[in-house]
């Protein structure tokens, strides 16, 4: 078995630790004679993983009671149908557009009232997150809606925008426990699990208690509803178990590395490591304004298209994958996520420096 | 490790052969460096198992060209909310109501357009299928909708209602792949992966294409849009990509048994086993009337409350796991889907052999 540096933007690296206990569990789930894939999701045994799971993520993000945790299907695509189905009462939200997933749910909230797009990164190919102290929010608006960390451009929200007293709803899929948040900042969170904690299929979403209503939209499937979720307490059919297994494991092991403090310093130590190479690079540029710089996503450029294909072509070769950009960008990204071992970065730079003095002219 | 006799009737049992696999499979898919789990669903090695698992149920299944296939997420409970969103162009279905998933999908359908019960058999808590050769098939209803196998009742339609020319959606979660089907008849066919197939999270769908249209009711979620998930081969959104590829080796491990007419004989010879020591039992006695028993869950009860709960308790001590019926019916369910062995009922039919010469009296 030889694994490989995996910089994909999702699904993605997740911890070796995880995935050897799930290989030794496969058969035989601590003695019960079978597969977390073969239980029943009403079973004791599976109660205690699902339990056990939100207890962790409860404890890892000091998630106050007040707020519910439901584990989800459908990725963020039905996630974010769902919000407006949800908390539009008022029939109005304004959205950040920040790049294409925020872009997505906006076009899909209009399905469900009237979406005001009360700012947006677009005329410089999102490579920056706009100034949000003072947006023209509508008064009637239920909820200010954002994608905090934008895998695909690298951008982030360091500060979170002013909402004027509206519910600030956030798309945190893909900085989801990589640094601590303060989860009273939100109406609701949600990540998909595909990036940080686990396999694709399911969502986590972390939602306030008094916006957890039962007079939702007209038209509303009843799973989509996360008063149905929050009630039966994410069973109300069955849920992608045996991904929510994978989280708690991944949840486990962000204890043991100390919680999300410990993990913020290790990620911004990262990303520093290759931000750092970028900025004194003859032949690679980072994309991003350096202040909204994710520490989860990083693009970057040669500025030869074929050059940065010869890149991508040539370090998978050597063992660091999945480095494409997506389509919308170019060139490259490296995608650091929590599972992404600091050796990982430092052997990609090094790799990054041997590369630019072959073909720095 | 040891493993037990699992009768759960979802999620359920799965091939020793293909958990093997995926445990050895877990740190390196084929030489890739990374699990299936870490991988982009858009990658080259990602994009032959989808489509290999595709390939190997048409085969399978011998599913015409004019049907597509997708791999959805949400469960039966987003998918019956999808029906109508996606079918009802006339505002009218007819639902016979077999159980409490045909119940559900018809309560959900009424969010949407009319709904007219044309059949049920809860006057006798569904243990049987209604007569369905002339019903009375509202003329605009754009469907009949019935759930073909009912896992909670141990019932199955072994002859498909006379549908008058309307389109015929099934929901076959609990029956999938356990015998041929003739997906000629059907408009759409359904099923959860947790039953016959694989983990909890995905569910299959075979959609003939003119019922594929754009013109779905509004408020239809872009992701519960069937024509989104065939334009894009079920890759619009991250789709539960772990539990694709164990479905993938399912399909493969199911042409190794012979097919699904293999399938089908060895089904029947293991249901049969069962309940023919049903039928002389002196203690146990199946639930359900014999000529629409479903071979793949068998209910069954002593008629003594206490004696059933001894029963599963002992059993399960005993290493068969998970007999324990429904709420609903209350006493015993064996499920013994397509990945339960012979020796797995011949075990258990001896083992309660064993306890009815102990507590007959």
């Amino acid at each position: 078995m030889s694994r490989v540096y995996n910089f994909s933007a999702g699904p993605a690296v997740l911890p070796e630790e995880v995935l050897k206990e799930c290989a030794e569990e496969m058969m035989d789930y601590k003695g019960c004679g079978m597969s977390v894939m073969e239980m029943s999701h009403r079973s004791k045994v599976y109660d205690e993983i699902i339990k056990e799971a939100e207890k962790d993520l409860r404890d890892l993000m000091n998630i106050p009671d007040n707020y519910k945790v439901i584990f989800v299907q459908g990725g963020a695509s039905l996630v974010f149908a769902g919000v407006p189905m949800n908390l539009m009462k008022k029939g109005k939200a304004a959205y950040i557009i920040t790049g294409q997933w925020a872009k997505k749910a906006a076009a899909e909230a209009e399905k469900y009232g009237e979406v005001v797009r009360v700012a947006s990164s677009a005329d410089k190919t999102f490579s920056y997150i706009p100034d949000c102290s003072d947006l023209d929010i509508p008064e009637d608006a239920d909820y200010v809606y954002i994608c905090e960390n934008n895998t695909i451009y690298g951008t982030k929200f360091w500060k979170l925008p002013n909402t004027k007293g509206k519910e600030l709803v956030s798309d945190v899929s893909s900085c989801f426990l990589s640094e601590p948040m303060d989860v009273t900042k939100y109406g609701m969170v949600y990540a998909g699990a595909q990036k940080n904690i686990g396999p694709a299929g399911l969502v986590v979403a972390i939602i306030r208690e008094d916006l957890i209503r039962d007079d939702v939209l007209p038209g509303t499937p009843t799973i989509c509803k996360y008063k149905t979720q929050a009630d039966a307490a994410s069973l109300y059919n069955t849920p992608n178990c045996y991904a929510i297994y994978i989280c708690g494991k991944v949840f486990r092991w962000l204890k043991k590395q100390g919680g999300l403090s410990a993990m913020r310093e290790y990620n911004v130590q990262k990303a520093k490591l290759l931000y750092d190479f970028l900025d004194e690079s003859r032949l690679f540029r980072g994309t991003v304004r350096k202040e909204d710089r994710s520490i989860m996503n990083a693009p970057f450029v040669t500025g030869d298209k074929d050059l940065d294909a010869q890149f991508v072509k040539e370090a998978a070769a050597a063992g660091f994958v999945n480095l494409k950009g997506h389509r919308s960008v170019g060139g490259m990204r490296a995608s650091m996520y929590n599972a992404m071992p600091m050796e990982g970065v430092d052997a990609l730079t090094d790799y990054m420096k041997e590369f630019e003095a072959k073909h720095h002219v």
